[in-house]
């Protein structure tokens, strides 16, 4: 697989100079402050449908032609936008069926963004019709290095086209066997029987919300409609245009498409990135941070990413927009290029004037000129970024694996009952994956049917659905000598939600972890309980099972309630594998002194261990760099143990270096 | 009266052997397992529809059949429900009218359970239909002990026909006389009068909500609808199958049904108990339990009455559903029995393995085998209650009444005015209920047109709206000796919330409690105020009556405010017997005292002279059976001052003996 | 303009004797009561409609004769209502257009009042043709002294009468250029550009919500449809009774209608008030009543208001309705009158006996009689302001004003950024006004198009949004002479929510306040920072500009983050004048430290600087009386410089003198 698209890290971000078409002067002052900003990329084109065919049929391509002609002149690459993201107001004048439809069956109408139904083929079709024209025009224009298609695609449409194609979906899931479907819906349960596809509806308050199964395969339709209407968008790029790489940006976690899925479909990975920096926890910001940009960067077996939306002072959607300090920008853009990331960009470069948008932060405000703070700022990121031409490309190889599964996501968060009120499968792979970012021990985040086989440790947090394949993989990977840990609620139910039978976890997985589990329980804030591990004492949050060790070897137990003394975590060695479980949850120290424990029996030593970094620096290798990143508010230390380069100074470093709260090192 | 229907406490719960249709050989295992839990008792065809009909007029009954006959043979009671709480998919297909429609005028799709038009005739001829034929199938089959009607009436339906049926409604309730509708609606208000019958349409947002009265009577008419579907269900039941005993069964203080009024058409009533035991507060889950045993207990003048449905565990649909404590379930089934229960009930027996109620509790888990600590536990009760048959039949006689009214519930939520935060009926007839409780005296929960007559005392709290004839019914229940509490916000409106003019309460109350009242004030959290009763004073909480006194003695008066010196409870001696008067609301000590005292002067006794239980015990009896209840953490004492049997373990008891924490004795 | 239409002050208030017309006897009990407590005027016809037109063109006006001639002959002035805040049940029933239809485009039912199209021609007609009978009947009835035009205007439709109506505002507004449109309002932005006025739809969830410029307009299309609406409602009046005086009841700080805007339209501005008394906060209570009595006195150039509504007692409609404590209902008209109301005017006369308002507090209550302590309290009023006759038709001379202008208020409620959480307009200008009043200094409150010439100080608090010509008059302003404050986030759009180029404040103001402002930071609650003005200093609440001064003095700076050292409050010497910005927020002192400064600097004297008053006392001069009014819980004193007579007893006084908690002093 490729792995990098440029020789650079690119530098830039969105750009949209048709909002100042009526003072085209301001075009070539920005490509003088680009210059200026070591910007080295523009994307353009995001959103510009209305522009670009304001009749039906009747294109206006000047401005676009103008604008690639000034980047490339002036050293910009640009990075071309399909205009899917919004439509024409035409458009749903004169088809309305490309509006979404809600719940209720009333009909949208125009407004905001990807406000469209992905099923209508009149919507698909003009799409399709407007990328072959951009791809024939700017095919070959020098300025355009990749396409990006729409932008963050999202959102569901319940119009009678998509209970439709919903039905033709599921016919394909149940191999055309209603029979089959009711069964694994368990349609006996309430008289919900379907005897014909077409009485198959999309889950909604108004009719039916509590079969978890419809709820599981609607989110999986509307996951591959987006999928599926992507490949509409790149099937006359893929024709006309086969050498520009194709991304589209993802939004953080966003549950309404399986990412896992869609990647496979990209050229190339990209995300947008919101941190809330400096508003008092830019501990977990920067945990979640770096827990995301590994998420992307597994999607294609580590091959690297782009962070194709940052803000390079505040946004304007949060409830209250604190403006991130000086240098936060810039430790921000080196973390995503520490964890894969080969480019730096912003939304946006310009702030609009007006609408929706204007107060969000972007490189150029609304003075205009380039004297401000977030100006020279963007600067010396730009300037930075240079130095780490070297990383591009590269990447890093992870002995460690978290499962995060964009389908259990959906499934954990779909069932009914136990601790209905804190699910929070996200959270708690974070918690599972800390413990080895705070030792600089890289990390894959993957989903449930990636290959476990090249790593020395798996952790699969809260893996409560098991898809196809999935017990049978993890037994094989233990039987095979791999380090498996499971918790509390894993393996109950199958892909539709439907419980194994002969108690949990399913039968494959009781002989790899050898225990059985017998009830589930959930505790309300005002109800204490211990367990222990390796002897300490922890408090259980929210949920613990009962389970009983068959062939484990017991590490731990509960100390109240009437399962005092049942085994709170387990062992089980399982043919020439290990197979552990930890059966409660703890929101505080107990998946740190598991994962230290297991990191110590296994051997797992940090990506560069002549290192030793202070509590709170995050360590990351990449290629032959070494980033050295402080999150914190106090200087905090950092011990060489052997000569380094500072990439930044050409300084040559050794013994204990200070790096500045808010600051990083990048060594060599 | 009748008032048993078995010879022994049923034992047993929802079954749905339709679930597991495709693996019939768990059909005889449930057998060879019910047997085992020393279950006498099964629920079946609850929400079978779908299976029942599969086709309009396709019937498919064998599945039932053999069910039936193996309960038959194996010596398990059927209790045989009709299918109306959810239809099959053909029928909403083919006749939309049934599928309820919402608010806003849309309807609803097929999708959960209740989601019908109570009005349709088409449904209520659909439902009539298969009840007759499940007569004529199942009349004589030797298994089938009673009718479970549908399964937990509720929902409402704003449809077309449910606006003419209204219409209809209304024109009986008003005598055809829209000007007295207009009068007693207070319709010149805000011009709101209406010329003809159809103007009237169902409260909703996007209409009419401010119209107490209207809202009164739509809430009458919905309860009346479910009641008439009701009638409808059992015609053929009653025709076909005259001997055997209907039932339906009731969701605790649920209000969208009167209970009471519903009652009256039942031969026995039932209801679902769940609830949240080991949550941190099981003495008032315990108290308001016993309240509600208590309601259902007095609906048909102290009847017998079955715990339809509770759980064998946890439940599913609390926000978070803590397993309750080994024991809790056998003394929670204890307690039903003690107030009168002659059933002990679960839904469910198996687990349904798929859809929303997968993980709530059951006698069977998914696991299949009996070898858990809930099989254990139910095994447990089973045997325990085979002891109990004595009770069977048997009631309580109380001397005192707590007058809960679902009207008053209805007109109390309804109004606009005072403390519009803290209503909570409810819970102030549960607060005047605990003193009793506490002292082992039993107490009936009675509408306020029961008969007072047979009480020493009847306590109204909150008896904010009068039905025709109640004042004159109080009056004359005094009168003629009685003792009657009332408190705050008595007397002051009609059946249709039209206030009483002259002041409240209304005129024959005045007489009745000696005083009348001038104003009303309602207290924020951050305002306090102060009265006084026997010289002991109290925090006022949330609402207080600025009352003065006639004829009616002081016994205690308010300390704060301009209201200071003036009466906050009083009492009058009116004809034969006396009226208190209890003017202001406290959330602590002031129920207690206040029966208390009225205990003493009254020579009111506990039901069993002969024991004395530490706080925190619930001592009940029924027939010739004493239970002693701990549902404390706690280890209490009970002393026993004559010989009693434990009738579990046949040992004669003592003096002093000790109840475990959630342990309970029976003596005889 | 007319200052005054009545020689003395109007006491009375809603009347519905329509409610009571079964039994006219009450009538005359009402005549008897309303002399009994001073009561001169009475309020009727308000909601009348479906009794004066029980059918279509059917009238019945005999009640409303008999009532009128009973009232003349009695003595008691008629408030003359139009019946357009409810509609009969007829017309709704025979042209559905003159319904609402909500933003999801269903119509609603029936209901509730002001449950119509705003735009619907049937609707207008009905309500000029039911006015013209009215006036012709009743315009030269002796008792009839003003017209009351419906009843507290509100609400909103989005009809497709609506719709279009919208579109034809907007080309006028535009000036038929949709171009100009489309770049005032940014459509650029996510390909929102219309090319046809009929795509422009009211904002809504279902379409449009994200474009601040659209609900600008739509708020600004509303205001002017309830303002148009009314120039129709008068148009037979003004025709008819030219000599009668026109009001509508405004809803203190209501955000739907341009208050500001509609008040020109009125021959006397009236309103009604309904603070929260006695809830604990009685300050803040009368603090903001004080500032709304200002806000409506500035409306007309100072000329006196009607305070329309008030509570003798209570409402129904808090959450909470706590009766206010004997002698506030006195003191709260009081205030009216000291701060411009010529009327103290009660909802309402007689409670009604059922539905939605029969708990809201009434001089007459349910009882029906004059012996309640309500009653005694009104007459006790009505005396007391038969002595201020004196005060009728006069005003004060503010020389302090506060920029409170609607517009802004929706401006700063609709854009997208910063601390979109903590915008609160209306508090940060009541904030400003709160030292004034301390200091008993009359101060008026005023649009930002209103004359700033007259004044010595106008403090412009969080004016966002600057209206064509503003910048430009608050220059002139200033270099004529003027002191103007300006604080954060001022200057920043135009009236379309077009930002400013060239950074803020927009380019005229830089010079006037000589500074620029570059970024803009909003605090969570957990993030501190502090600044300093006159060396004190204060922590930063929500929000703060980071400026740079030109040539403005710097008076304060910030003491934390990265902008530490940079100015936090400026003043600018401007041509003749002066100009403050004050950058930051903050809910304590500083206002009243900026203000005191202020005072001293520019030599502003109170109203009357012969009295000095304790904290906590309202000072307030109107014509040649003074008031002094005590909303404390504790009695205050206030020190007299020379000899004043007690206008309610004739009594001469000097020195100090003691209110009590809850009292006040009427001087001369």
């Amino acid at each position: 697989m490729k792995k990098a698209f440029f020789d650079h890290i690119v530098h830039g971000g969105d750009y949209n100079p048709e909002q100042w078409i009526r003072t085209p002067e301001i075009w070539d002052e920005d490509m003088r402050l680009m210059k200026l900003a070591h910007v080295n990329s523009a994307s353009v084109g995001i959103f510009s449908w209305a522009i670009l065919e304001p009749e039906e049929g009747v294109y206006n391509f000047e401005w676009l032609d103008t604008i690639l002609d000034k980047m490339h002149a002036n050293g910009i690459d640009a990075v071309l936008a399909t205009p899917s993201g919004a439509r024409p107001h035409w458009m749903s004048d004169k088809y309305p069926e490309v509006l979404q439809v809600q719940e209720n069956g009333i009909r949208n109408e125009f407004g905001v963004r990807h406000n469209h139904c992905l099923t209508s083929p009149v919507y698909r079709e003009k799409v399709r019709n407007m990328n072959r024209i951009l791809a024939e025009r700017y095919g070959k224009h020098p300025a355009v290095k990749m396409w990006h298609i729409s932008n963050e695609y999202s959102g569901e449409c319940h119009c009678e086209l998509c209970q439709k194609a919903f039905q033709e979906w599921l016919k394909v899931e149940y191999h055309n066997d209603i029979d089959e479907l009711n069964h694994r819906w368990w349609n006996n349960f309430w008289s919900h029987t379907v005897t014909d596809w077409s009485q198959i509806r999309s889950p909604k308050y108004r009719g039916e919300v509590c079969s978890s199964p419809l709820v599981l395969a609607w989110k999986r339709f509307v996951s591959d409609s987006h999928i599926s209407f992507f490949e509409n968008e790149i099937a006359p790029l893929r024709e006309i245009t086969p050498d520009i790489p194709v991304t589209a940006n993802f939004m953080r976690m966003y549950t309404g498409i399986d990412y896992q899925k869609m990647a496979k479909k990209l050229d190339i990975v990209s995300w947008d990135n919101y941190p809330a920096w400096d508003k008092g926890n830019n501990d977990y910001e920067s945990l979640e941070t770096a827990f995301v940009h590994d998420v992307f960067r597994s999607m294609k077996d580590g091959q690297p990413f782009f962070m194709m939306e940052s803000t390079p002072s505040l946004v304007n959607w949060h409830p209250i927009n604190k403006l991130p300090r000086p240098g936060v920008q810039q430790l921000s853009a080196m973390q995503a290029i520490a964890h894969g990331s080969d480019s730096v960009q912003y939304f946006q470069w310009r702030k609009s004037r007006g609408s929706h948008e204007k107060y969000h932060g972007a490189v150029v405000d609304h003075c205009g000129h380039e004297n401000t703070r977030v100006f020279r700022d963007v600067t010396n990121t730009g300037k930075a970024i240079e130095k780490l031409s070297a990383v591009v490309g590269s990447t890093c190889n992870s002995k460690v694996a978290i499962v995060y599964d964009w389908e259990n996501r959906w499934a954990t968060d779909a069932f009914c009952g136990f601790n209905n009120e804190h699910r929070n499968y996200l959270g708690e792979c974070i918690r599972w994956y800390a413990p080895f970012r705070k030792r600089g021990i890289s990390t894959d985040i993957i989903p449930m049917d990636a290959d476990f086989g090249k790593y020395d440790l798996v952790i699969a947090p809260f893996l409560y659905m098991l898809k196809n394949g999935t017990k049978e993989r993890i037994e094989k990977y233990v039987a095979n000598g791999g380090n498996f840990v499971a918790t509390y609620l894993t393996g109950v139910v199958d892909k539709d939600d439907l419980c194994y039978l002969g108690g949990w976890p399913a039968e494959e997985l009781k002989n790899v972890f050898g225990i059985r589990m017998e009830e589930t329980d959930s505790l309300p804030e005002n109800v204490k309980n211990r367990a222990t591990f390796n002897g300490k004492e922890y408090e259980i949050h929210h949920v613990c099972d009962i389970i009983h060790a068959n062939t484990a070897k017991v590490l731990g137990e509960y100390k109240d309630d009437f399962y005092a003394g049942m085994p709170s975590v387990t062992v089980n060695h399982y043919k020439n594998g290990k197979a552990w479980y930890v059966a409660f949850r703890n929101d505080k120290d107990l998946c740190d002194d598991v994962c230290e424990s297991l990191i110590n029996e296994l051997g797992i030593t940090a990506d560069d261990p002549d290192i030793t970094a202070e509590d709170g620096l995050e360590v990351r290798k990449r290629g032959e760099l070494l980033f050295v990143l402080n999150f914190t508010d106090t200087a905090r230390t950092v011990l060489l143990n052997r000569e380094y380069k500072n990439v930044m100074t050409d300084e040559i470093l050794n013994g204990a270096v200070t790096v500045p709260p808010g600051g990083y090192l990048v060594l060599e």
